[in-house]
């Protein structure tokens, strides 16, 4: 990957609007990149040094806004402000900050480097408890790290830069085979229901469930999608309807309290979520919302189809009720764009992801294929 | 009623803070009053004449502001643009824009008068379709002033206010009855959660859900109330959440796609919303999401009661197939207090109701009492 206009940063910028095209197209025919690795050259002006490029996704769509993270903290912070969000965006930047620890520690000696990916890892991990792709990127990173005992620092340090590079095009490979097997899901001319963002933006590129769409698209099929608003953080009507009006997919926009009533009069043919976290028996951690989806669409006859990498399996977990579901802040619901939308001191709650049981799940489509239940069964092979 | 301060009125002055304390307290223990009818006395610098304060809903929680409406266009427009709503609040503000137009009318004689209301009611009946009690009150009206034939105008005048005011007097009476029938079914410690919002503000005062509320909590039962916000106009976060925390009944704002996970988790005992229109079968018309409520209660085992009065009925409709649901702007959904929330150039929905089939509602809650299934039976009586 080229970055081509290093001069133009300057390391104590942390905010920046860039433009997307200067770093080419990686991610699947999308013109925005959710996160971009940058090695930065020595120059009279700096020190050689890396860079993660973070697409501030609070700010969409109104501004394209890149954060510029020289230290894994910032990346954490990013994580933990949602400005990257969804599962394999989480897992991918996780890596990238391990790596970018990695570069930035002054280590002499691989015990001493160890020691400081172990509180790299750490800080990253409490950033989100529920999407477990984070803890599975943490974790590879971590193994790698611990396999080069026998290498030089600068050699570990190239290396699990390398490592983090590699899961993030993995992710661009995996979403492509994910949209190719559940392309075959979607019939000619259907209206396809979505919650929350599960698209490139939720990944490194070409997104899980909106990778679907965008392979069911490409394949020529008439099809439009109704995107979920997704409140309180608004995904669908930040992230989904602009990610599929730039690229000209049509999409119609509604409240979460709407999708009931346009399956109820027979609009929705094929509903089509992400996930944060599969347990073994197929219960479905995914944002908040999701389970009402999912009722109301087995209430209504309707397929109900989770698209999710492999890194989002976790079959450690017996069922969805293991799963941590995160407790955000209320504010992020009392509040908008810091307008006060509730009278103030009043009590709100605002659990982030919900658990959808396994039968409700018509089929899970991974990078391998398509799962049926019992989920026990298909998710173990 | 009493208006205290008619001096400060400029009857060009269409928008005004006042302090509700002014008016008196007619709504059941509310601090603020929906809907006021003033009778102007005259003075050095006015003309005898009406005026209805509306209170400018739009706005809560953050402003509590009156419209003066001295036309009755001006009370349709308000009712138009959601100033008042709730279906009940509706067929008053549509009462009184009647007695308003009558008021203003230069009409010498009945047949002119009688075809000058004809237009209003003809106007008052176009600003919203679905919420019966809008028809039921212009009916009401018509057929008063179609009995006073033998009288003077100014008789007629007179008596077109009085009926007005006294429907809306009649409101908080059938409102507090619906309440006391309801609590009824709300047990000791109950988890009520409810869509958009009955509540005072959707009434003359006391409200039909929230009357059902209120009159549990004055039994003195233990109760906490789950208020979904209520996409997109935002009515639980804005108006039931402020009522009930006005009130110190203990209230938690959440958003719509949070009801479910918290029906799942087992924090919800029972249900109650309100309704806009119900066939003679059962089938509920209520806000946007309602339904969804409704599949969820059903499928998680809690009871899903509707609380609204007779003039709700509409029995010459046999199902609720046959009810118009509102198409509203989409601006609605895309925009935030004028703040865009999604790219621009999305297409959005905004059904602004749907319609809960029968077989979901346990029990329907009026003034007189409980009907339960079969409601084609339970209805007529």
């Amino acid at each position: 990957m080229e970055i081509t206009e290093n001069s133009r940063y300057g390391s104590d910028q942390r905010e920046r609007v860039i433009n997307p095209e200067l770093f080419g197209l990686i991610s699947g025919g999308l013109m925005i990149d959710t996160i971009i690795w940058e090695d930065r050259q020595k120059t009279n002006h700096q020190e050689a040094a890396s860079c993660v490029h973070i697409l501030d996704q609070t700010k969409l769509p109104l501004e394209t806004v890149y954060l510029e993270c020289t230290h894994w903290e910032q990346v954490a912070d990013a994580i933990s402000r949602m400005c990257i969000r969804g599962a394999p965006a989480i897992g991918v930047a996780a890596a990238m900050g391990v790596a970018l620890g990695a570069q930035g520690s002054k280590a002499e000696d691989f015990s001493e480097l160890s020691k400081e990916l172990e509180v790299i890892c750490q800080g990253l991990s409490k950033t989100r408890p529920t999407a477990v792709n984070l803890f599975w990127a943490l974790d590879k990173m971590r193994r790698a790290a611990e396999s080069m005992g026998n290498l030089t620092i600068a050699q570990i340090k190239e290396r699990l830069r390398d490592k983090a590079v590699q899961m993030w095009q993995e992710d661009i490979d995996i979403c492509r085979r994910i949209g190719k097997h559940g392309a075959d899901l979607i019939p000619e001319g259907a209206s396809i229901l979505t919650h929350c963002n599960a698209g490139a933006l939720a990944t490194a590129g070409y997104g899980t469930a909106l990778g679907v769409v965008r392979a069911a698209h490409s394949q020529g099929k008439n099809i439009r999608v109704y995107a979920d608003e997704t409140r309180p953080f608004l995904q669908g009507a930040r992230l989904t309807a602009w990610e599929l009006h730039q690229e000209g997919i049509p999409v119609t926009l509604i409240t979460d309290n709407m999708a009931g009533h346009f399956m109820s009069r027979g609009k929705i043919s094929v509903i089509v979520v992400g996930a944060d976290r599969i347990a073994a028996n197929g219960d479905v951690a995914n944002k908040i919302g999701t389970y009402t989806v999912a009722v109301l669409a087995r209430e209504n006859g309707i397929p109900f189809y989770v698209a999710a990498p492999r890194s989002t399996l976790d079959l450690s977990l017996s069922s969805g009720a293991d799963i941590p579901i995160e407790e955000r802040d209320p504010n992020e619901v009392t509040h908008f764009h810091g307008y006060p939308i509730a009278p103030a001191g009043v009590v709100a709650a605002h659990p982030a992801f919900d658990v959808t049981p396994a039968r409700y799940v018509t089929a899970i489509i991974t990078e391998d294929g398509i799962s049926r239940p019992p989920y026990n069964e298909s998710l173990a092979k």
